[in-house]
């Protein structure tokens, strides 16, 4: 009953081909940031629309109240849980990168998904990934030895995990390296350099504040695995799963949009372990 | 030469009746409470005595770091790991009493438990207790509410653990309702009035002081499952563990002085988990 | 514009008598209660409110960064600008009780005003008044020993600063005793016994919803220095400054009707150190 | 008396000329790095070493108990007190790079100086200097930014503070430039470069492990304002206060003899704002 909330138009599971894999995305969300009587986001209205819920474990934000009380939420509509590790960097949000070595990034990732875990397993579900979260994720992006320490904690901690991460990035790379299976992550409102790569924040052009253009590039990374870049080239980016926003009442109501576009363009909307 | 000294008079294990139950002990101390580059306590040296480590997880002491180098150190020693959760209160070392709800209980045990349990499993361990710290032990003591939170967080992270509390405690009653194996634990060094309670921190006599008494009081406890009383009576207390301390050298060199005493005594020492 | 809003009916100043010093009330509210990417209440809209500003330290809530926001954006308003210490427990909002000693008191007390007070002396401003938060505000109304390293900790860092403590309690005697001004605080939307003490939050009637009768009540206390308690009698109560809340709209807008109805009343709203 | 025990050979003040202004120098030390039951370093046998005391004010360690404690007794022994602020980095000891922006670095510096100001003048004191810790102290060193924003943190909290950075640094700079008195810290166990800076610890030969050869630097440091570097060459360093640590007895020990000899070689030992 989890699987049928999460996998749409059941009916062509059948006769889908290789081809089709590539019509099937993720839609991932960040979720349980609040922390004590902060509340942040809006994630009960999220969880009807993505199918990937990734859960701060406390460290970047999230406290053990909020985590268990998301955690229940995700369980109750279905959404696939994973945990969302960040540095230990409450008042800038894990958003500051912290030169932090192998080891440290080894031990903040496998302690904050233990401490999810424990919620999701106490509640009778069973974590499904692992996405570290803000200057983490950037940092294991692109440094080999941090990306293969997250991915070491991930696999040590349960090897059946997915490890969420930037398409083409040296985390995604580092998971596969250690036997895990990953998702590669691509960003709906964000501009492509022709490489493949992000365009800088720094660059003004770095965000899509077009909804319709994020939405074409929405259908075009789930349909057909490809991003029409900064410089107007057509080329292949790895997209299981799609980033989307809920700190604001518009960027829900942006993500509904994109997940009924999807779903109009007779793109699946699942999570990547629940297709097993 | 470790194991053996964890494990004493094997041979006995097979004609002991119930009388002899009450001739096994266990050693625990707290331990991992360092912070950052802070030490505290002297672990390793620690680990040669005792039988059960309750490592800090988080909250009151410990950090990531430093729980992965402890759960390392005890499980290259052979000695049986317990999570020490404690309240989030770093700067008073968990020893201040909060008002906290049985909700907040719940999640804050099971946040902490879950973080020092994926440490243990992914250096191929198993936990095997759980004993609250501080002020957090204290509450659970005397409070059913808070009790019946803190055992439900230990059993439904894992139902084979053992709860550690006060001889005749609402925590260990507590546990024993969850369904949880509990130990109970008594003190060498405290007074016991003759109703069996500790006698407050509040008055003079609360801590014995002489070396030779804690001794005797230690082999009382330990051999006979009781304590002479503050008012000169004698009493029975359920002593499965003997807490030891590790903060000082002198502490270090006492427990070992309690250890060597129980073994010359015919006392075995194990962990509750290694009988079963 | 805003000047003129928080002193009114200056030509009266010269000839108002002992009786109508009751018709001067100060508005306070607890700001700057955000942290890092999380915000709190609706800050900037309140200062239109209020009289006095209450700012979080960082301990229970607040940042640096925010805590020079807050600052800043009182002094534009000119709103007295108070220190808000509270208790170091980020996760419960400094709402836990927690058993703290009277040096931990004075500690934690004089650590948050120093900090406080370097960003509003930057900016050019004088910090006006200390407010406890929570539930050190309550330990401090009920326990002399906090109430006094409280009301020290406040005079040892400026003799000047006025010391708000709730109206008939122990924090205002220390306070006195100790030689500082104090304000006395009541409370428009909380019910008072007969001895003129607050309905405990555990009674069903210990809030006003009614905002007719909390209305009511604070014309009463700023007018007359009366309240009906509970059990319909009518009683004497210091009421030197009322506390309103920003943390929904709704507090917001009625925080305003509260000012509204208190202007239209002739009740002049001014900061207690404003009349200086 | 305060200004005694920090001026040694008073009996020289009327003869020296300007050559022997560099025959003046304060020894440094970390202190208060403790945090709640966690003590750190051996303040109290340094505070007979060294001239100036930086002292750890909440953020990378310290608390307020410590704070006090720690500002009480730099008070009676006569050693001057600066402020030691560091990252919001607990678990890193503030030891950890974070990308952090000049407006952060000037609220996180601010808050800490106000905390610890608060305790200097509750004990009747007056803070003579600041210097970052750790990470933002070789930070600020090199980012212009970042070290105007300290800088101008330190005036605007007070402008007769006396601002210490690294020799040569873009923090001295940006202290001279903000208007603010400044000390040159060298290094005495640290190896420099021909143009000097500190050889990078990357390198195996950073630091001087031969207590001799630390002594030789030392001495011709405070007495002549020189170096002798890696490569052999002679080169100015403006060395107006010299570092040592208290974080083992060895260092104690060692910061002992730095004294002693300096005092032999007729070098006075006193901080920099005692000689005002």
């Amino acid at each position: 009953m989890n699987a049928d909330s999460r996998a749409y138009q059941e009916g062509e599971d059948l006769d889908h081909g290789p081809e089709s894999m590539s019509r099937t995305v993720d839609l991932n969300c960040d979720m349980g940031e609040g922390f004590g009587l902060h509340t942040f986001g809006m994630d009960e209205t999220l969880l009807e629309v993505v199918t990937s819920a990734n859960i701060a474990c406390g460290f970047h934000a999230g406290d053990p109240a909020t985590m268990r009380k998301t955690v229940r939420l995700a369980l109750s509509k279905g959404v696939a849980i994973g945990a969302h590790p960040g540095l230990p960097d409450m008042s800038g949000f894990g958003r500051r990168h912290m030169e932090i070595t192998p080891d440290e990034a080894f031990e903040m990732t496998l302690y904050q998904i233990g401490a999810l875990d424990a919620f999701v397993r106490s509640d009778g579900g069973r974590m499904a990934h692992v996405k570290p979260h803000g200057a983490l994720y950037t940092m294991a992006s692109q440094d080999e030895d941090l990306a293969q320490a997250v991915a070491e904690a991930v696999y040590r901690h349960d090897s059946r995990l997915i490890l969420f991460g930037l398409s083409g990035s040296a985390l995604v790379r580092a998971g596969e390296r250690a036997g895990l299976r990953t998702a590669s992550e691509a960003f709906i409102d964000r501009r492509y350099t022709d490489d493949g790569r992000l365009v800088s924040r720094r660059h003004p052009d770095a965000v899509i504040t077009d909804p319709e253009e994020a939405l074409r590039q929405a259908l075009m990374l789930a349909g057909e695995g490809k991003v029409v870049t900064r410089g107007g080239k057509e080329i292949p980016v790895q997209a299981d799963t799609l980033c989307v926003h809920g700190d604001t009442i518009h960027a829900v109501e942006f993500a509904r949009m994109v997940r009924d576009r999807l779903i109009q363009s007779d793109i699946r909307l699942q999570s990547p372990g629940s297709a097993l």
